[in-house]
């Protein structure tokens, strides 16, 4: 297993922990809490590869469907102790954030997009998941008000951009895409960093 | 017109009738109605299409837009004595939940994918119309809550996966695998068998 | 620029800026009401690309993004003063609604599919991006409720059928749909049409 095969599932893990929680919190029963969980961790890239004409990448490879098994089982044994583990959970899913956006990007690249739309599908498969979560629960889709979210996608599109412009490429062009990622969404979180709101 | 054609047809009416009172209780207009209850009878199918990179099969034949707009005609007609053919509209329903999956099976097989994402496209078929039915008139999903549904889709792809193993083909595999998910249904209502839900 | 460019621009703003203000009324922040207003505006057009097998048109041409960009920028700097407006923006989401109309029916002709197909496709360019909008903002779909709409894209539809078997080809045939759809727009808001509710 490669390095980068580990922080996919670390990031699916998180992605799917988080819509299986969410969906508890609305009563869905086991089944319920699986597609939810499916959903967050899988919407963003099926979104992309349907829009790319691609086959959805989770049809390729059962691991995320195992993954998402996997979360559910956690969450039924561990229950309200995960409350403990949020620290955690948010560096995985900052961790997956990053690495979707990557992902993202790279794929549209090579089906011969140009960059402006691999940006935009960067931001697609890191934070559509969990905008889909949010409509399978019946809520507002909370990332479009809370703390700076998909824009650290966007962040992480423009450095790739920059990157790119400047010669970088291959795992250093990838790493510091992702880390822009994560370090948006780590000081956004921190400082609690919010977009303006239209009134 | 064939059984297999007969069945479609009636499992159509009834998952386009389903939305279609839904859609009436949320007083939306007779175009609403029409929409949420097309959405649910070809919802599941239509994400199937999309996912196997097929041309959505109510595209490639009128039937299914015609019978939605009859089931429209039949609860506008019958209105509130709709209920007390409540019992029938759950036989059918069944039908096509099993019929459905049945399809959503064969045909992600034939475009050459692995059982096991036949038996979440079969689920997808059968179950995520309702789903879509829901968000459109801004529910939480119903099948994530009541009596076992999703699951018994997920039943008929098990036993359509044994009875495959076991040299069963043709339509000996169709009819054991379509009867194996009404079954589960009925005997989900009739016991009110829900799984847990989560804390 | 064509004046057919120069419509479906205001068209596009006219999508665009609904959407933002409906997001503001629910409080999203700036990255948020461009989501939503982005969907409104091309919504539509990508479900029907992806049902036609086609690359979503937005990922072809920037002009949809920086509209919606500048139609963040206009909500952000007029505001509330934008109320004033209503009647124009009325009148631009007509003009937008009949042109998408005419360019999802070619557009699915034009992929070989016959002409009731075009119909629906042109419906969905024409309407679904207002679905998508209050499925986002978690609200049940306006369209279904209010005066007519959809309805009037299936009516620029069937303007169409006729004209085209009266023999009426290329731009004649194209500003008689269209402006047959504004027209029913204007004839249901002036009159306040609406279709039957179900009971």
């Amino acid at each position: 297993m490669t390095v980068f095969t580990f922080i996919e599932i670390l990031g699916t893990l998180a992605f799917a922990i988080s819509g299986i929680r969410l969906a508890s919190a609305k009563r869905f029963d086991w089944f319920g809490a699986y597609v939810v969980g499916f959903t967050t961790a899988i919407g963003g890239g099926t979104l992309r590869d349907l829009m790319l004409s691609l086959t959805p990448f989770w049809m390729l490879d059962a691991t995320y469907a195992v993954v998402t098994a996997f979360a559910l089982g956690i969450v039924i044994a561990l229950g309200r102790y995960l409350i403990r583990l949020n620290n955690t959970f948010f560096i995985f899913d900052a961790i997956g954030l990053g690495l979707f956006t990557v992902v993202g990007i790279e794929k549209t690249l090579a089906a011969g997009f140009p960059l402006w739309v691999a940006v935009i599908m960067g931001t697609i498969t890191g934070a559509a998941g969990g905008v889909l979560r949010d409509i399978l629960i019946n809520e507002e889709p909370l990332i479009f008000r809370k703390e700076i979210y998909a824009l650290a996608c966007v962040f992480g599109g423009v450095v790739f951009w920059i990157c790119e412009m400047a010669g970088i490429r291959g795992g250093a062009l990838q790493i510091a895409t992702a880390a822009s990622v994560i370090a948006a969404r780590i000081v956004a979180v921190h400082y609690r960093l919010r977009l303006p709101v239209l009134k």
